[in-house]
């Protein structure tokens, strides 16, 4: 049984910033909640105010050590940060593991910093609405900056450039040679890349790879931003300044060139025809019962129609 | 410009099993192909002969070393193979790699293997309804075995299995141990799992690693499939006879229980969903101008209306 909510009072308290109740409408968010829509249409007059930074980087490079220092740093420039540990690798078990939402023990108790883990349920395109929706209460709760990190590895890497303003791509030394970074795709989308462990041999060679990549791009083109390789230690601390004023620098950049709003604009679309497309697929799992898609599947399977004509019966019923 | 094409000859010589018609049906499919609904419906008669296999793993633990041995055993047994290697790893660069046509190169003289190579152009989703399609091509061309091999890592492994009658999971020592198998979601997704490298240390605690995982599951109900654990040294061909056959009673135990149709049906239901989703996007898409998304999006970043008053406005013009 749903617990009744008193929506308007509950945004009250997050937007004033208490914790319990940023929390619950997470949870709502998590779960779906009937009253979400509720939610969002009181929040959205709040939104716009905080800088959202993606950390994406493979496993091993020191991500959550990272996320950690950049919120002390953030914290000794007064700005009240939000964490949002993302975890769309696990497609089966669902849920977020314990071990996140208690790691970044150093700030859990800084009633200015909020810390969460999500788990994105597993589903293609579920970090494409539900994340957003968990930004947009941090943002409304007060939050300066919000740092959103992927864990887990592949196409989570790219889907969050859709999420942030800025996206921060973290490298180690002998993990993140160029060849490697362009394989992956993520030459194209850092905006700040951070050579962490930056003690360790091969540093150097790291950084200078990365630049050689980009030099090699069409990022060195008048008018477009050439995204700075800062070298951290993030567990001594060490450059991490330097990454936060390398944020800052971008956030300036994109204000002066339109280029916020522009991200911002493409984010709303995409979340926008997200949330459509999730409500047309609710509509077609109404449809899969007699005369919907199963009877349509069981056509195709038995040769006797082609997907395409089947899809074209169930968008007649749903248009 | 697109040249003309007489479907109704090209899909009578593909069925005939012209390597040229298959290899230009597939392109079709590529390229998303006017004629496609067409070709689709031509084809639709034919389908359901092969056995769908999907393969998936780690890079590292031999995958196409050991779909080249898969198809040699086949060969062994006069089967006609078809082989598609997809690869959703590459989100910005788009096309295949040359590198993945030209690996196979033991087969690639002979008129009853056709192998080719699909790029899923990074959407998400792409995986969904460009492959499906793919394999129905060379289903209707006569394949009695269709080998799909993900390329790359992360969600391809779990998104194969909505595309395979059976899907097999490789592994190799010292990298897929149970712990980790278990956090990547593949216990539940491997039909048949295969521990390549076999003559590696560590192979018999690999395997028995899988099995303690797999009889941990809900594995071992009565009634239930019991995936087998078989050891493999693909590049001398040790133990890939003994895959084929767990292949061959696994499709035999499909049949039995009539898991085979279920999962066709739910593979087909997939299929014609992704249709009317992308038919959707692409309506969506048209309506990104004046009055459509992009001005229901600035109005979102603007504050003045919620993310889901605006879809709803979207889906008032799409139905």
């Amino acid at each position: 049984m749903t617990r009744p909510v008193d929506i308007p009072t509950l945004v009250e308290q997050a937007r004033r910033g208490a914790p319990r109740a940023v929390a619950r409408l997470i949870s709502m968010v998590e779960d779906a909640h009937p009253a979400l829509r509720e939610v969002m249409a009181a929040l959205a007059p709040y939104s716009g105010h905080a800088h959202i930074i993606g950390i994406t980087g493979s496993p091993g490079v020191g991500k959550s050590t990272s996320t950690n220092a950049l919120v002390t740093a953030l914290r000794r420039r007064d700005l009240r940060v939000g964490v949002l540990a993302v975890d769309p690798s696990s497609p089966f078990s669902g849920g977020a593991l314990l071990g996140d939402r208690i790691r970044m023990t150093d700030h859990v108790l800084d009633p200015r910093v909020y810390i969460r883990s999500m788990a994105s349920r597993g589903h293609l395109g579920g970090l494409s609405w539900t994340t957003p929706q968990a930004l947009r209460v941090l943002d409304a709760a007060g939050c300066d900056v919000v740092l959103v990190e992927t864990v887990g590895v592949g196409q989570s890497e790219v889907e969050i450039v859709g999420l942030a303003d800025t996206t921060v791509v973290l490298l180690a030394p002998g993990m993140g040679d160029g060849i490697q970074a362009a394989k992956a795709g993520i030459l194209e989308i850092g905006d700040v890349f951070v050579v962490n462990k930056a003690d360790r041999d091969g540093a150097d060679n790291t950084v200078r790879d990365i630049r050689h990549m980009i030099s090699l791009g069409d990022r060195t083109e008048p008018g477009l931003w050439r995204p700075p390789v800062v070298k951290t230690v993030a567990s001594r601390d060490e450059g991490v300044d330097e990454v936060v004023e390398a944020l800052d620098k971008h956030l300036t950049w994109m204000k002066d060139k339109g280029e916020l709003r522009a991200r911002r604009l493409r984010r709303a679309a995409d979340e926008i025809e997200a949330i459509v497309i999730k409500s047309l697929r609710e509509r077609m799992g109404d449809l899969r019962g007699e005369h919907g898609v199963d009877t349509l599947a069981a056509a195709v399977v038995d040769g006797e129609q082609d997907s395409y004509s089947a899809a074209d019966q169930i968008l007649a019923d749903l248009t």
